[in-house]
């Protein structure tokens, strides 16, 4: 396929310029203040699929934000590629750490990114591995070498766990019928080393508000002889984790699949170096579920993580203030069969039963999902491969990541298919964080690859 | 003194106005956001000083917000009373619990002000119990009777620790030298039943941050693999108190005095429901270190509360990051003989000494006070107890506060003289939280109350 290669050079210009205008759209579901930002990008996504070739588009609604469908059928007995992403992106803050403005894209150029990558929110989570597919279906109709039907599901509300995801895929079986789910929202070992990801972990995400007197009060008159919240909070938190980082909630690991030694080993073999990590985030050292190394931490055993915590004065200067609340937001990480639901009713009930004498407990669950794991002899995984193959000179790797993407599981139960994590971001593309960036190596890397996916995967199909 | 209580009478609605004109000045010394308006404020007392009687007054200058001095000098040979008290208020935050907005005072009635309490950020703390002053002042100068020498010191930092006091008292030995210091910043046991603050505790206030990873991370693809700093705070935080509630700073009680079985029978003397006191706050219970009564937990014993915390998304909805930095501003409430600069030294030493592998640790002293006892044997003493006796019929009872006023340890090193703690707040004025509030009826019993505390000083040092 040497065409896709001439075109990608012939076009790039153009490819990148479109993203970046997909990106200066700040398309943040987790805060209203951004909602008509949100509906304008579902617009802009579904004028880019009409363009790039599809025969049918659509705002679908949902009880949440819309989610863009769009379809080519070229023949009803040809095999069905269904695709999803999310246009919807994190919070940016902190602002402050940001080295340009994160709705602003640059392009600049990193050790990494010798060729230069685009600095925005989701850059990389997920508008420009979502934005590849659309290219590629572009290169595909334009050189007529689109091999089977393909649809389209990009959806805006990934960033806040999918709410409206089921709620629309449950309605559409029939629309949304297919043969295998192809979705680019993870990431790949580095760009010499391709790797499909084939275990994800599930999350569960609360909020937890520990209530003390109806007031704030003077920490000099009271201060000792009423359960401070915050300290409260903190003592709850901390017993949330044994001396071994075991997690203490009754029930937890009940159903984590333990991995035999063998599978560890396996494992074992991707490249990793603890001191160039180590290096990368300015750590002494990393920390950690006892008898698990960094790659089993992140990826096949359970965690518990505060995401935020928030109390009493935080203003410049001293105040001298005992507060009447406290908040937290607490997330897991789940593995294959543990059930988000089931770990979240086990949080609920342990969290609010150590809630000492002297306060109340209020835990509020925000959203979750399964984890998933990925058949490597299924034919979507060898197509991705053949297709990795060939691009990159070598075989990509199968890994776990730690990460969620809950609506794999979903799809699964309701479409009945398997999802392939094509992903094309590294670690270092700080997605969730200040400076997130995509490289242009990767965003064009991709497009060249996509097309390879769906003609293995019809031959493989035949 | 029947004059006085005509005076206060005849000109209450003035004596209202004119407060209510003093709190519309939000004077937080906190927040360089509000400085013009603590310098405002400055002019506002210079001012009132004058119009009550002062021969001179004057805006002094220090590194920090000014000190309004005022003095009336009716004879060198004449004892002379130094009043202190501060201009400056607490953040009003959080604003939303504010049932009318801070610095709009309105006069509203509640159970226990049946006569209206004037609510507004430092009705209580400290303006309306520092204004008493300057009324008093105006009585006895217009009717005549003011039987000694008389000198202001009005700063404006001490909800910041009156950083700028100590260098201004050090210069000004001569210019301030009095035979006893009166405040009124402390609080009574009840319109019923007056009280004088005897004991007061110390204070050591820092702010501490714990960082991690050199940037917010994806919470899913680190989770479990770097120390979290929330988590590692919380745990920090959590280990500063042991099962039974005490501090486990090492060396922190080495010099806390204990109280004989005697003197704590004393203290269970006054008035105390504890059904009352937790009613009051919505508690279930009450919380704190073992072995001693809530009276007790907040008085005689050191204390260590979490002013403040913050760390990671606090924002709506979720947002899976781990955290780079975690911040909290932790105050420890000190008893007499502990050193606050020792303990803060010690603070400083145990807390970076636990933090584990995997973050770094600062922790930075914003401020400290001495504890302070008043004899109740002397002439000082004496006189307030009488004055109290006089005006509310019933004496006066000795208690140990609970709050800080670090200077009055500062006013006996530099000043050679004991200072009286003349209050006339209650606990339930919600000083330093939403709804302060003062009582009209404290407010004027306090304009009454003070001219016969000169009366009976000046006789009682014949």
């Amino acid at each position: 396929m040497e065409d896709i290669k001439a075109y990608v050079q012939q076009h790039k210009d153009r490819f990148i310029n479109e993203l970046i205008e997909l990106l200066k759209i700040p398309s943040v579901s987790a805060d209203t203040a951004y909602s008509q930002d949100v509906i304008d990008t579902a617009d802009a996504v579904k004028e880019s699929l009409s363009k790039a070739g599809c025969d049918f588009v659509e705002i679908c609604d949902t009880p949440g934000y819309p989610i863009v469908y769009g379809e080519k059928i070229i023949d009803p007995n040809l095999p069905t590629v269904l695709v999803y992403g999310h246009y919807d992106v994190q919070p940016p803050d902190p602002m402050e750490l940001w080295t340009s403005p994160p709705f602003e894209p640059v392009i600049k150029k990193t050790e990494i990114h010798p060729e230069g990558a685009i600095f925005a929110r989701g850059a990389c989570d997920d508008k420009g591995q979502m934005y590849m597919h659309v290219k590629a279906l572009e290169y595909m109709v334009q050189s007529n070498t689109l091999p089977c039907n393909v649809k389209f599901m990009i959806e805006g509300e990934e960033e806040v766990g999918s709410k409206s995801l089921g709620w629309f895929v449950e309605r559409n079986h029939e629309k949304l019928k297919n043969d295998v789910i192809l979705i680019s929202d993870t990431g790949m070992i580095s760009n010499q080393q391709p790797s499909i990801t084939t275990g994800l972990r599930g999350l569960s995400y609360v909020e937890v508000e520990v209530t003390g007197p109806n007031r704030d009060l003077h920490s000099g008159l009271y201060g000792g002889a009423v359960a401070n919240p915050i300290n409260v909070l903190a003592k709850m938190i901390a017993s949330l984790h044994d001396e071994n980082n075991h997690i203490t909630i009754p029930g937890f690991y009940d159903k984590v699949e333990e991995l035999s030694l063998e599978e560890r080993a396996e494992m074992a073999k991707a490249p990793f170096s603890l001191e160039k990590y180590k290096k990368a985030l300015d750590l002494n050292d990393v920390y950690g579920e006892k008898g698990y190394v960094t790659n089993e931490r992140n990826s096949i055993r359970p965690t518990l993580d505060v995401n935020g915590i928030w109390g009493g004065y935080q203003g410049e200067g001293a105040k001298t203030v005992i507060a009447s609340k406290a908040f937290a937001k607490i997330s897991m990480r789940l593995v294959p069969n543990q059930d988000w639901e089931e770990i979240t009713e086990l949080f609920v009930k342990h969290f609010t039963s150590i809630a000492p004498a002297g306060v109340t407990v209020k835990v509020t669950p925000h959203h979750g999902g399964q984890g998933y794991v990925t058949p490597i002899d299924s034919i979507g995984y060898q197509a991705a491969n053949m297709a990795y193959t060939e691009t990159f000179g070598v075989p990509a790797i199968p890994v776990r990541s730690g990460g969620s993407i809950p609506i794999v599981a979903l799809f699964e139960k309701e479409l009945k298919s398997k999802t392939i994590l094509m992903g094309f971001g590294l670690d270092s593309d700080a997605i969730h964080s200040p400076n997130e960036h995509f490289g242009i190596f990767n965003y064009l890397k991709g497009i060249e690859t996509i097309p390879l996916f769906y003609k293995y995967f019809v031959e493989l199909s035949k």
